[in-house]
């Protein structure tokens, strides 16, 4: 059983309306030392394979066709390995 | 300058309907693989400061104070030293 820690990010020359919002509430919160800020997502994906190549490829696919969108995002991810769920879990 | 990236993640104890909802949308993809999803934020932010302890306190207060909820969420994150942004960046 793996554990994937997906990030997806915008690509850098996209446009992240989100990240000049959160700057701003900084700057007035009194952050001046706040530079740019990008806001992304942060995806933890149980992957139950035994595999860590088959892991892997199953958690590109995940990215491509669903958790990302490959016009406007990037993605990475590590894979941790960890003991699968007790019984009861 | 630090490049501070942030980990934005419900607490455990916490109901995260937007990863059941992605958790789903996987086994409907066929991923048969994809166990427990958690969906959390990623924030990247450059911080203006030369002192990594300042810029280490500095973005625990943004955190506190803006960017993760206490309530329900947790965050953690880790600095990387980066260049100063050129002049007419």
């Amino acid at each position: 059983m793996y554990l994937a820690r997906i990030y997806v990010t915008l690509k850098s020359t996209v446009n992240d309306p989100q990240g000049l919002t959160v700057l701003s509430s900084l700057h007035r919160l009194g952050f001046e030392n706040a530079g740019d800020v990008r806001v992304g997502k942060y995806l933890l994906v149980n992957v139950d394979e035994t595999d860590r190549a088959k892991a892997e490829r199953s958690v590109t696919e995940m990215c491509q066709k669903l958790l990302a969108n490959p016009v406007i995002e990037e993605f990475r991810f590590d894979l941790e390995e960890v003991p699968a769920p007790t019984a009861t879990a």
